[in-house]
């Protein structure tokens, strides 16, 4: 779906290419644990919005594939520890790094990842490029909390989901793009509306994953569906349906999460029950307005070919 | 013991006040577990070594107290992280993050406070403090793989093992030194001649440390004793007593590996053998070795007040 982009499989293949014949750390293993996480998909998202906001201001897009290539390996790097926080036993449809590699090595070779990048970003680029890359990982991270901290919470508001989605989620997405134009020598009028537009999108972009989380089939997104709800996250599909649902469906999720009962069939119940109170039907009309933001961003950037590209793929989040 | 140095308790102090009055990050969770750790205990060696860097190269310490802070954070970062990848229950005598808190929370308090500090840095210090740090970061984690990979490793070489306490452990004394001449404006000399002291420093801590494991009693180090061992730790003690030690032992020890009986008598009995296989004495004099390195590579600070101290931390880690 999200491939849709007159170029996105050409970029993307660059970006693999980049991969395959340049990254090397110094730790093997870690090489080894990274390049398995690498090979297993992926839609190198982030490295092409920085290969993008490049050409978007001018530049050739190629000329930043190491820069583009950070952004992939913070987000893999956050993936490795994810994996450790939620338990993962799968990613991308194959083993998670925890589950090869054992708890303790793949804690260290987040860290190290993260110091690697921050390492080499110090070293080859100006500022504020590696502050804008350490303050998007603690972003992420306070994302995270924030998300743990609202685990079952069924009070959970929008304006909190949304809160939650814009750091986790959309600040790499924001600062993919916002590096790949500082790094470009784009205005700074330019330099905020590729940032809005990763933000926009990659709010939009996790309200995508929660419904798909809900909707697609075990083999198109790589986990359990209805994995998020096991893990009691307040999707937006859930907030929605929670926000004008009725109290019986607002019991049945309370009882949900109070008994652990996660079969499949109680999962199947509770999706019905989010498609009946309108939380699917909401999501989309409210991810629409994101894509919708995100585009608008565009509009500082004329007419470069590299704005109807970045559309396209906002488009694409589109059901 | 580490306390000897003349002004060391008042530096220390003035650490402890920092922190108490001025640390405070985004997330309350997480200041709240760092400020935990912080309260637990701690020499504040780290963040001593910046301001007496900064004092041996003419400056006053006290303007130097926020990028001291850094390093005891950076350190308290990677214990969060250890005690999760060790299954630790205490660390500074009272409960491990990961016990009060989850592992969850505690490897995200750990990737928090990096990217905050490095959010700080960047933001705050010029080139090349903020690589410096990042780098530092990647050695520290590319050592603390290396160890784990050599557990149990009866072949594990001095070379090898010093190779691990270099960057597990001397990385951050030789780092805070380093930077804490850098910010103060020292020549290249004086960066470099810092950088050194720390480096043999922190060879010579792990060391004692490594022995204090095996000798010091539960109460004075807050851990049990033995606890490498346990872990199959490939300290310096039992690398030197291998060494140079019979064929009974290394089978002893082999034995000890491969059975998992990690009751007292058993420990003590593995303690023994090390001590009486010269590994204990041995350890002492490769350690004296390394603290007289330490304090050659001051030589070109001349009659600085802060080298003297420096020298004489250094000096408390003989036995």
């Amino acid at each position: 779906m999200l491939d849709r982009a007159p170029a996105g499989r050409d970029r993307t293949a660059l970006i693999d290419e980049y991969f395959r014949t340049s990254f090397v750390t110094d730790n093997d293993l870690i090489t080894e644990a990274i390049r398995r996480m690498l090979a297993a998909g992926g839609k190198r998202l982030r490295p092409r919005f920085t290969l993008l906001a490049a050409e978007a201001v001018g530049a050739r897009g190629e000329d930043h594939l190491r820069l583009a290539a950070f952004m992939e390996l913070i987000h893999v790097a956050t993936l490795i520890h994810d994996d450790v926080v939620d338990g993962a036993e799968t990613r991308r449809g194959v083993n998670a790094t925890a589950v090869d590699f054992g708890n303790r090595i793949s804690v260290l070779a987040g860290d190290y990842l993260f110091a690697w990048i921050f390492k080499n970003v110090t070293a080859g680029y100006p500022a504020p490029i590696p502050h804008v890359l350490s303050a998007t990982l603690a972003d992420i991270t306070d994302g995270e909390v924030l998300q743990l901290r609202a685990l079952g919470e069924l009070g959970t508001t929008r304006a909190a989901y949304v809160e939650v989605a814009a750091k986790k989620t959309a600040s790499l997405f924001a600062a993919s793009a916002e590096c790949g134009a500082l790094a470009a020598g784009g205005s700074p009028f330019a330099v905020k509306a590729l940032r809005d537009f990763g933000t926009a999108f990659g709010i939009a972009f996790q309200m995508r994953d929660d419904l798909l989380d809900l909707t697609a089939d075990e083999a198109a997104i790589g986990k359990p569906v209805g994995n998020d709800l096991r893990e009691r996250k307040m999707t937006i599909p859930l907030v929605l349906a929670l926000e004008s649902g009725d109290r019986e469906f607002r019991s049945d999720v309370e009882r949900f999460f109070a008994q652990g009962d996660v079969t499949r069939e109680r999962i199947a119940s509770i999706v019905s029950g989010i498609a009946a109170q309108g939380g699917l039907a909401e999501t989309e009309a409210v991810l629409a307005a994101y894509v919708e933001r995100a585009k608008q961003s565009l509009a500082p950037l004329g007419s470069a070919p590299a704005r109807t590209e970045l559309a396209a793929l906002a488009d694409a989040l589109l059901s």
